[in-house]
């Protein structure tokens, strides 16, 4: 859920694109907080996730003072990386605002990617459900 | 060309993702810009021209205090949408940065889309010039 | 009530202070709709409400992961300009991250200052209340 | 200098405030850069420079696709805080946009406050010539 800000509005008085993927950002990160991966957690273990890619389909444009649902799913967890889905519509559902894809690897903490399996195996186990899921 | 600002960057201490987009955009709106297609001549032509998608992959971050440089390209053309590439490198082009891709319809002031070879005979025109480039 | 977002940390791994600003936005657009006017409703009375000076005092920074509770209030109003004072504390109130001020005037459709008492008296009736409070 | 882009912009279809705060980082780094004072190399010495206070009164409108001037020059420095003020004007600088000022102090890498002259003489003998000026 994200309500929109007059701040992420532009001269076409709706809301700027590049904002969809600050929202997506903003959903990933709740989503795997939910299942045990705080941002803050695993940039102890030494471990961090950036975006390899991101990308978003404009539908229908959203405005000031709409509140919009957003949601993220893991589409693909391969051991090295994950891809995330994103849906964000009106809140009652019936209104596709847009979709969106992200993908992504982990670091440690000298910047280097790694296998999650050997470098952090509980941060591992979690994304391995998602595979299922 | 853009210079990486502070204010760009985030808490991994390299430009949050979602810059890439707008500097997609600034580069975009001027390569329209150098063909006669200025943003605002359009508009008062009564033709608006929405990001219908937007994707970007990102290679190498980049940092405060540098600049990059910002290649645009027209990739496709098709009479009722365009395609743009971009390339984001080191000013010397040895560090490629991120590659990045939108696409975008023609929109008249009702936000209807129009086949711009009927919409605005001028504009087609100049498009068709990308086609063969 | 703000979350801390990841995009809106910089590279000192603090909120960016230009943040501040747009969170006061935010908190000042919902108290004004709290008493019936709604950004949206104003502008159709023809009633444009801009940013005259803004304000912000940095006293302890903010990071990602946090939720600060944010509280405007009108400090004056003399019928041509009001002013709004903000407070942004963490949830419990024990620590001041900062603090604000806002003036503003009121601005027909053709962007020219009015007297808000004449140009619509019954959005002058609710700030005058603001005065007593 | 600074161009206006696309995405600085509101529903109001002039630039968002919250940017001009931003334009001003960007111009004080600079300024400061100038003097020999990177970020980057302050930051090498342990010498973090947070903003305690900003603030911004907004004059005239900025749009899309203009191109501003932005000066900033030290107000005050005291050994302990600096004092910037910034002039946003037109190119010919014949129309003021907006006024600004912001307050810094200097921190180590334990975010302490310290004295810049004991910290680092080779820094403050620079920010001392400012005072002169």
């Amino acid at each position: 859920m994200h309500t929109v800000q007059y701040y992420e509005t532009d001269a076409m008085r709706i809301v700027h694109h590049s904002n969809y993927i600050r929202w997506m950002e903003e959903v990933r990160l709740d989503y795997l907080d939910k299942f045990g991966l705080a941002y803050g957690g695993m940039e102890e273990e030494g471990v961090i996730i950036p975006v390899l890619s991101a990308s978003c389909e404009y539908r229908a444009a959203t405005r000031y003072g709409e509140t919009v649902k957003i949601i993220a799913e893991m589409e693909k967890f391969d051991g090295l990386r994950f891809f995330v889905f994103y849906r964000i519509t009106s809140m009652d559902g019936t209104v596709l605002h847009a979709t969106g894809r992200s993908s992504h690897c982990f670091l440690n903490r000298e910047m280097k990617p790694v296998n999650i399996k050997k470098a952090a195996p509980a941060i591992y186990e979690v994304f391995k459900t998602f595979k299922k899921a």
